[in-house]
């Protein structure tokens, strides 16, 4: 099903396959759907391959807004540029780029900005549509509309995304490395160096070590960090972590009465430097505030909990402590800027991503990277379009 | 009553007099108490000239712990070293210094490095005496003992500090400015200069514009701050403002429905670069951190609410917005390096301090002070000891 010539398929509709989202939890559904020529501002992409991310699963699973279906997942992407439509001048037909749920428009006061890497123009949203003029590029085979997902929507063979969503890369980069950046994992990494900013020797404690904690720690050993504390209830993802640097595990169930914070407190005589929630629990946010270093202690949240949960704090914790809390969108990282440093570093055997790949698929086996995420046996795994 | 022949006192007790806080909320009463000579890594100093801060007002009107009566406050202050006791190097008979309620061991970790002013060795507490041995080194005429505030006690002729807690400056700075020096004015200016490390042509946002307020506009202004925002329900605290920098008003009063966050992120297009809560409402930081510009933003808490109140965000809304929150003891400022970078800002006729002294009065007029203080009439009232 797969479109041929791609230089003659620019201006028209492309009919391929992609996995769509029918209801909230069923397996996804291979079929042939129609991908609209990009608009103003927008490219078309061949995706090479796709790996999957937390949120893809929650928002498959989930069943009231923002989830809507019939959906095309998918987010975490490294594709090939088929056509350009009107007003895009950065990337041109056979360009490598990876897609990102946030914008860089490099025009608006944030993307201009050294400081933020949060677009007012094209601003942040779990929208099931493209993101500058609401409608959608997918339909299926009866002409029904199918929705976007993080204005991305990898999980078909082409896919359509804003070019402020879009970060030209270096093709000569393993596509299956690649398309990690799109996310989870340079969220991770982004959070200990953009956001937390790791300074060499210092001390780290990440509360919960999946794919994302553990890209925490990759990037706080980047930046020299000398000893990671790893915090999970899962021994398993121990292994792992030694492969990204992490120097101490705690299993929180085996810390008794004591909480964990206190166990930090002690190992570290006084706590971490850097402390980071990754595991999406407004209780584990206080724990991690309350075991980074006074004086000058950051507390970085990176899970995501329920909408509306609260973090609360005395005032007198935040008051005379001087710590600071603070959190971040993909890492801190400003997309067009960053994801290249990345790519270098991982070819400059810097990074390590390969370690995140621990399975791939076929596109047709796409619900068993679902299966294997959900059951915990994967960090991450690709999913090949044309395989 | 007062002490002549200062160079033969050193090592015996001191008779003079002092304003002693004998019952919650009553008028402080000047009686004659008994200082006893400086221990080891403590100095006796003559009081030259206090101010009254909200903190003396605050554990003079509490009935229940941490209040304890009978007490000598005060500890916002200037005096001279009368004399020295054991393994005192720093200073010596002559000296002037300034007392604060933090320490600055000059030892410990925090003290030893440039990211923490929160000394391990000494912490801050609201004790009711002296940091290292624990008890008190006043006795009334009765010979019962008085006890001790925040580690200086200033409403007294004389008074014993711990060296940690003292800090040499140049004696030419006049002592009526350079008293205010030792905490709340301190407090403001070091939560924009130290904490929130404010850069030039920014944004800053100030609930309540009170002293330490004012004192944050201040460092804000030094530090090159272009829009001062002071938010307040006195009007004519405004007037006030317009010397430390302070280029806008919101009477928060005449906001009507409209939440004070919303009105500041209409008037700076997206929220001020700082927010400072200067007030100490849990409620008011949260308008703060409402305010204050995603993707860099910084909120500082300064002001000091009841013990136990909480502040409570959404994980969203710290999670997704790229903005801070922090807070700090004594303005985030290294007492023995920090001090004398103001005194000499002031001398050199950067940094404003006159305008803080509203008030002068007599030792003997000390409960003016208080009446001054309680009614909003004044910012800071200097009470004279030799006067
Ligand atoms: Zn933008
Ligand atoms: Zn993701
Ligand atoms: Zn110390
Ligand atoms: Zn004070």
């Amino acid at each position: 099903m797969e479109n041929k010539g791609q230089h003659k398929t620019g201006g028209k509709p492309i009919r391929c396959r992609a996995a769509v989202s029918r209801k909230a939890g069923e397996p996804l559904q291979i079929e042939e759907v129609v991908v609209a020529p990009p608009k103003s501002h927008e490219i078309r992409i061949k995706v090479i391959c796709t790996s999957l991310c937390h949120s893809d699963v929650t928002l498959w699973k989930m069943k009231d807004p923002p989830a809507i279906f019939p959906r095309i997942l998918g987010h975490e992407a490294i594709g090939v540029v088929e056509s350009v439509g009107e007003n895009v001048d950065e990337v041109e037909e056979g360009d490598v780029v990876i897609p990102t749920l946030i914008a860089d428009c490099r025009e608006c006061t944030d993307c201009k900005s050294k400081k933020s890497n949060i677009c007012s123009k094209l601003p942040f949203k779990i929208s099931p549509w493209m993101p500058r003029d609401g409608t959608s590029r997918f339909t299926d085979s009866k002409g029904d509309v199918l929705y976007h997902f993080l204005h991305v929507s990898s999980f078909s063979e082409y896919t359509v995304i804003d070019i402020a969503h879009a970060t030209k890369v270096d093709p000569t980069i393993p596509p299956s490395r690649a398309c990690l950046l799109g996310c989870g994992i340079s969220t991770g990494i982004g959070a200990a160096w953009r956001t937390a900013k790791v300074e060499p020797g210092s001390t780290v404690a990440i509360f919960g070590i999946g794919a994302i904690g553990l890209a925490v720690a990759e990037g706080a050993r980047l930046c020299g960090a000398t000893r990671i504390i790893g915090v999970d209830v899962n021994p398993r993802k121990f292994e792992f972590g030694k492969k990204f640097g992490v120097t101490d595990f705690i299993d929180s169930r085996e810390c008794g009465e004591k909480p964990v914070s206190e166990v930090i407190n002690e190992m570290t005589d006084g706590g971490a430097d850097y402390c980071f929630e990754c595991v999406g629990l407004a209780s584990l946010v206080h724990e991690a505030f309350a075991c980074c270093r006074k004086g000058w202690g950051k507390t970085i949240v990176v899970g995501v909990d329920k909408p509306g949960s609260l973090l609360s704090f005395t005032s007198y914790e935040i008051l005379h402590s001087g710590k600071s809390l603070t959190g971040s969108l993909f890492g801190g990282l400003k997309a067009k800027s960053d994801i290249p440093i990345l790519v270098k570093r991982y070819m400059d055997k810097e990074l390590q991503l390969d370690e995140f790949v621990t399975h791939e698929v076929s596109f047709q086996d796409i619900n068993k990277a679902f299966d294997l995420l959900i059951e915990g046996k994967s960090l991450r795994c690709v999913i090949w379009m044309d395989k």
